[in-house]
């Protein structure tokens, strides 16, 4: 029990040491690859991946915690197969720069806003890429009438998502009133209808919104 | 000699072009400070820093074309005086963390929301300070009855600011609709009274949201 | 005249090598996005990219000099479509981890050797990705019967790529010879047949080397 | 037996917070907090923070034990209160460029000496920024004859604080003799009425050195 | 007490692999020094370090095991002692670039390949250095009569050192056939008498393939 | 003609600007090396370098300008003799940490104070290294009866060099003062007889202060 109690003490110790050690993050490797990764390959990412299925179709991510040898590697990759009118909501990136590869179907009309209140949409074909930098807000919308499969890389190893209008949504009511400059009452009407989905979903548009194939314009 | 002054606009826009670009990097300074910088002072930010008024009050920022000994030194800051119910509307800032020391008045209610859309409000008084990590949505409203002023640090030399209902408003129609589930006549309704202004400035609370002095409070 | 244009040129150079120098660094973007770039968006990689066909298939690369958008945002992505038995011969990227996602064909035989010398192979199906950290050596090859499309992600705006046989046949023949433990005339007939491809082509195996879709295994 | 459990327990969990917090340096985060930050909020800095009372006023900082929300998040604040004729003496920070706000009361005299020995010193009124370069030693006066209350942002969680004249007397006596070019009684008797402190304390001048309100200039 | 001490080598491999992934970057320090360091000193490194003893000299390296005052401190230091016609085989370092000081013997032909496949060799002297950037494969031979002694810098903790020969043959066979372009039997003979060495070694020439202070030139 | 030469004098000081401006990130490269680097080799670096002679020895750095093959490769090296007695002055590295290789000759005492006020002095052997983190006041001296001959790493390519005693008596003279708890005849004394010196000279001990060979500790 005392020999049990002076391990104790020396992990202990050692594990305290580590508080201090703590220097790691997404720049540069320091080892060829991360100690607990297993093997360098993720299978099948539409079934062992984060999948998170919406009414606008399917998202499939990569996860360090299934992924190990992600780690420190400083990127990732994610792959989504979107249904006509589906939306990747208005989104942003809080530690990565993406680039996203249209593979085949849509088309897609997808574009960013930047700190200038500026737009830039265009509408993708299969080759196509688009780069939306860090942080700034972004969408894509399948316009066309086939599946969309694209594949998005990004430049951490946990970008991170934030879903812009659900997380002004998530806001005290009053500072979401400010905000869209409304009063609480209407505040509350656009929440009751909108949660803030974690990991996020594709969604479909409402009824009206979006006809498949029509419209396929980067300004409506 | 035409022919020089041509050769001699196009030789200058590329330069041009290069000042835009040298910007590119936030990291570790290769020198002391800036060669174009002349001095490390910069004098009375609420006159001549990039000040912006709006109906919630003062917004006084840095610029580093106003200063350039900011140039490759990684940080700034911005000052605010705010009046009681504005607000600095939700935004992120694509490229930096801040941290908000309150100096006096209030108090503020001031929060973020993170990627998994958990909320973390509270409420500051005189001498308390809080973090919002990079890129999360945060705001501040005065919800005392004195002019809150305080003082943000950002750990970049240009963080950037997305004012995020603004930006989701400067969307294409249909990608707004989708992204707050409604129609595109609750789009247009909601456009036409928040535009996106840049640089952001602080906006008061309509009749009826705030009143100054109640409800101090996380929650509401 | 004539001095104004001497002194034009040599601006002009100081310019263009300013031009080279600015792309110094991979980190954190200080800016939305580069003020030359006109469009975040490149069409059809395949046509418009860096395309290099070699008797192993077809890859495509974006080039910053054909897309600006890139600049300073720390990532790329390659595409390629590779038949039967063609391989991206084995190699590096100094400056990039990457990840890779098969998309369709193939299966691929693909991996990589770390410092210690230990060999980590894998057959990837469509849906697998797999991770090629920083600067080890590795390759791919198309063990199946159908045309490989694949989709690299690396993150640097300019990872480059170092064909390690090519370039130790590059090397004076006295360092090949004892890099190899061979003997000068065995070093020139290695030399002989094998060239160094800039930007790296793929490439076809020998005849008796690979049969379609035959030997699927990692350790062949 | 029971109770080593208890503690297997408990060093289990530090480890495996450890894994969360393993993530932190100073560079790009890699989460949107610390695991171990149970609020953004740090309250009243002069009370809570790391406070250290001199001769010549009290400085407040935030410390990351204390409020482990900034881990990973790249910078911290550090706020002052000084006497007319405190100083804070002559320092460096070795991992961390700083920008100093003067919120009321002075005038301060700050400055900093570049790696060319040139000195760059300046009178800062309220309203008044200074910025001091990663590294280069730098002081500030309060020259006026009220309490000066100012704000310091730091782009480090840990910047770090040498004191430059009590290390070069923290030395051996024969390194500081030939540093300051005199003999080693010379040092002796510096070293006897200069201790080290850490952490840093403002200090008051002696009689005869500063008159609280004279000399406001840059020069003395 | 059995199970005690088997949940005990438990927590004990979890913080070792703690340790591993802790080092996964080498930006800028976030403290003074290592925790764990209890000097900044290492004692004789030809005695003390990582030594390997090839048939063209020795190699001795800094090991972060052995020397934790190097923990995120972001550099190292490998110091050789090479006989005539010896070669450090040409490799790469995934993760950091060399600085070489040759110091008294030699002289050293040296140079690189870059990543267009174009070589810069040079013969130094002492007195010289070289540089070697980040990724790109470089080698050294000794081509005069004295052993060569030389000291290279590298900037990260643990660079890692990839011998790009070895690691081609360690390819499966197939896959170094086609990098070679030739057949799988002349693998397997240049395989036969080239092992890939972890630590590398300093590698003599064979018999006929250098003779000590002959053809000293960039260019054999 | 007049107006044009006005014109290129203000482009090419803009152009001179931005080659400042350039310099201003260590971390990634983004390319294989410089565009003006026409040879990765310098020559005799006691002849080419930086080279500065004091009273206690010579040092040679490398000199960006004069090798800007070592642009963006976020590394140098410094060369040292030192005579016994002589002093490499207290001083810090703003932007890097040191590696320090004592090849012949000495013994140096070394070390560095920390930001605790903690001093590490050891006395280093021919193939002994010490480590002097980023920004800590270090110093050393040739104890010895023999020239001492060293190599120094930096991982910068400008790591800078802050003569600490000296910069603290560059101060206007009230801020020193207090910094040493004397008066201002005193801050007079001590400036008079030890000027600030850029680049950094090697100093010798004034008589009485040190002989060589003597006491070999590293408590004095």
């Amino acid at each position: 029990m005392v020999h049990c109690m002076v391990k104790l003490v020396f992990i202990y110790s050692t594990c305290l040491v580590l508080v201090q050690r703590v220097e790691a993050a997404d720049p540069d490797p320091l080892v060829d690859f991360s100690a607990n990764a297993t093997t360098p390959v993720f299978r099948n990412i539409f079934a062992n991946g984060d999948v998170t299925t919406g009414s606008g179709g399917v998202r499939a991510a990569l996860d360090i915690g299934k992924f190990p040898a992600l780690t420190s590697e400083g990127l990732t990759v994610v792959q989504f197969k979107m249904v006509p009118c589906g939306e990747n909501v208005p989104h942003t990136h809080p530690r990565a720069t993406e680039l996203l590869s249209l593979i085949s179907g849509g088309p897609l009309q997808a574009g960013f806003v930047d700190t200038k209140g500026e737009t830039h949409i265009n509408i993708l074909y299969p080759g196509d890429l688009i780069v939306f930098p860090r942080g700034l807000l972004h969408f894509e919308i399948n316009v066309g009438t086939e599946i969309a499969f694209y594949i998005s890389a990004l430049n951490s190893q946990n970008p991170g998502t934030l879903d812009a209008a659900g997380a002004v949504l998530q806001l005290p009511e009053r500072a979401a009133a400010i905000a869209l400059n409304i009063d609480i009452a209407a505040v509350r009407a656009l929440k009751s209808q909108r949660p803030y989905n974690e990991p996020p979903t594709l969604e479909a548009a409402k009824p009206g919104v979006c006809v498949p194939g029509q419209l396929i314009t980067t300004t409506v």
